[in-house]
């Protein structure tokens, strides 16, 4: 480890002038981002201080873990406190690319792959920390609906991480740093992991073959302000904040399989191939709902997932930033895959309620997709400069 | 999906131009690579004719999935042939980017992101094929070890697929076309899912964070040819294949994380920070095994990982191929990490067995990783050209 210590204060330096004189790239980048001389995207940075936390207006990378742990029965509100400095602290620096203090696989930092690390709050923790009343009322579990079939091992948790970074390597370190330093505080609840390809200039694809994350709140627009980002109207300590639904859908993709192209359009409303509206011809082209065939009839079905999940009014927009997964399948199966469905918005009964119970009464795709695990929660403001901790306002305002 | 086929025939000339005019990269690319002009990574070829099978020689790109199977009661000879076409017809056109005949989700091919397919023979195959005399020798499991803690989960298969590439959306629709095309001969006996990121030029780290893979055998070497690549000698059916030896191996990071540096360097014999051994100063420096310190103690522990598993003759090497994995933990786990031990070898008795056999008995590394898995498998040679099938020479000579 003779290196090691040179390496950091080389990195942190380095480090430095990401805040002066770095540029923001591609889908958001609310985090700005450093890349290094010799073109190693490995070594790339996303910001960790700023308004708001990052991994959410960020351009969202290659691989995403989310995990939720509960609090340990006796945890206090100091406690929690404890927990968000040192959460604070690890994700600062392994997000700059250098060891978490103490960190044991230094050496596993040093590729921070434009990590972010998010961290969110779970109803529970208001009651723990004795704050119920700072509980936005948003923040309880989503009603039970008939499509759901809920696993308890994904659903629900008191803390939320979110970690993101283009390599596997530099997500799986960080997740073991963050779990690992306040072990003796949490236990992990669950752990998804998900991946998403996204080539540049286009959109990703799920499981399903089809182009998803066309419909979106483009980072760094008025709308994102507006719909993602909380003003503190009601919570005073969220402001900059915002919250996630995250949603864990199976995909069976043995009866999906049995369904052709027109089928499958049909089911969306989009195409496979381009991702394009049947209404129109490119991927961004508007859908046009009211659009009929020479019969008379729709030409995007009434009960199709883009005609049910499109927003009726305005304040029905939220934030997507959806994770395939594909884990090992279980006895019998073929495949076990699907969506971690991930949705940001400023509240979620008036932005997201709406449209999932919308879809839950009716959606041509329900007959392929189930919600197996479901969890909300705040997501406070980033913290704005070093010294503070993620979630201070909850705590100290 | 009126894109589509326009698409294949553009990609399909394209990849016609491969085997005529491209240049290999990179660690070792037996299979050939192209790049196309516009620098998207994800449509990289990786070439599936040829002597060997892609996915060895192969520079490892960043996932991989291994896929265990067992042929269904009632599988003959032919049947087997007959699944070995269908892999052979679909690994041709997925490791091109082209659709396999009938995919479901023909979008998903379009990035072959250096996707190679290595297909594999467990010992019973050969006994349900009828022909028991065309079993390797060393083609049987290992013998037990005091060391395994084997799960049935992951031990043992009749047939292997090995997929990697650069994407893991990739990996993900290649093992469901390929499995979901032979389903009614074969159950899904395990997958298991790796990563590993590797800089250009970089050696791997794993888990545990060292610097992993050093010892190696370059590809396009004489050293390949002689240690890796089988002649035919023992079994004609087999010259250009090999073997594999796939050993899954839980690491504890929460007693690792317990040891320093000196601690850790001492029981693999090289620094963490660099990965030279104790005796040396860069990563590819020799080990001396016989170097004391002024006590006369010797600089790399005679048990410690390098020395134990170091060759004691030429005659035991082999070619390393490891993936991390890092899985959702178990109730009450932190993390659930480990190594995908991938060892190719012409003879796993020779060149293999000692090692391991060494390893089982003293290896400072032991404390901390635990195997948990283990298959053998024969990997037979490659399709020379289009018309042939994986394993033509095990079933027609
Ligand atoms: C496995 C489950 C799901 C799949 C495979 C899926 C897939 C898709 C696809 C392919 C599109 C069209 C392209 C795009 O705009 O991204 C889309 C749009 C959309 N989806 Fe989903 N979706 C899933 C679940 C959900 C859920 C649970 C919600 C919300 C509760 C949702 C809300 C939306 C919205 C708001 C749009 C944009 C609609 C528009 O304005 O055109 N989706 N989804
Ligand atoms: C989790 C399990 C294991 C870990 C973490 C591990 C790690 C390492 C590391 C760090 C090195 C030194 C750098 C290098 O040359 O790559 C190494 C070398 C090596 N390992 Fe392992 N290893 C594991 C299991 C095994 C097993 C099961 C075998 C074979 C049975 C094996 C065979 C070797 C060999 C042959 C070398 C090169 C030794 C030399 O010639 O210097 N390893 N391993």
């Amino acid at each position: 480890m003779a290196e090691l210590p040179g390496l950091s204060r080389r990195r942190l330096l380095g480090g430095g002038a990401v805040a002066a004189g770095a540029v923001g790239i591609g889908w958001g980048a609310s985090g700005l981002v450093r890349r290094e001389p010799h073109g190693d995207d490995g070594l790339d940075v996303v910001a960790f201080h700023g308004a708001h936390q990052a991994g959410i207006e960020t351009t969202p990378p290659g691989h995403a873990a989310f995990v939720g742990f509960d609090l340990a029965p006796g945890v206090d509100r100091a406690d929690i406190i404890g927990l968000l400095r040192i959460w604070t602290d690890d994700a600062a620096r392994l997000t700059r690319g250098l060891p978490a203090l103490a960190d044991t696989e230094p050496e596993l930092a040093a590729r921070p792959a434009r990590l972010t690390v998010t961290v969110g709050f779970g109803p529970d923790l208001f009651t723990v920390a004795g704050l119920p009343e700072r509980r936005p009322p948003w923040l309880r579990p989503l009603p039970a609906f008939p499509i759901d079939r809920l696993d308890p091992a994904y659903t629900g948790a008191d803390l939320l991480l979110q970690v993101c970074a283009e390599e596997a390597t530099t997500v799986a370190h960080a997740v073991r740093v963050l779990s690992k330093h306040v072990r003796s505080l949490v236990t992990v609840r669950w752990v998804q992991r998900g991946f998403r390809d996204e080539p540049k200039g286009q959109t990703m694809r799920n499981l399903m073959g089809q182009v998803d994350g066309t419909v979106n709140i483009a980072a760094r627009s008025v709308d994102f302000d507006r719909l993602v980002w909380d003003d503190g109207t009601a919570m005073p300590w969220l402001a900059g904040g915002t919250s996630l639904v995250l949603r864990r859908i199976a995909i069976d993709l043995d009866t999906w399989d049995e369904l052709d192209t027109d089928g499958r359009e049909l089911t969306v409303g989009r195409r496979v191939s381009t991702g394009a509206p049947l209404t129109g011809v490119d991927e961004f082209d508007e859908p046009d709902l009211t659009a009929v065939d020479r019969f008379g009839i729709p030409v995007i079905p009434p009960s199709s997932h883009v005609a049910r999940a499109r927003h009726t009014h305005d304040g029905e927009r939220f934030l997507r930033r959806a994770y395939n997964y594909d884990d090992a399948p279980g006895p019998g199966q073929l495949s076990n895959s699907g969506l971690l469905f991930a949705a940001y918005q400023r509240d979620v009964d008036v932005q997201f309620l709406p449209v999932q119970q919308r879809l839950a009464e009716v959606d041509a795709l329900n007959e392929w997709t189930t919600p197996i695990g479901s969890a909300v929660f705040a997501i406070p403001p980033g913290v704005a400069e070093p010294g503070g901790y993620l979630g201070q306002r909850l705590f100290e305002s």
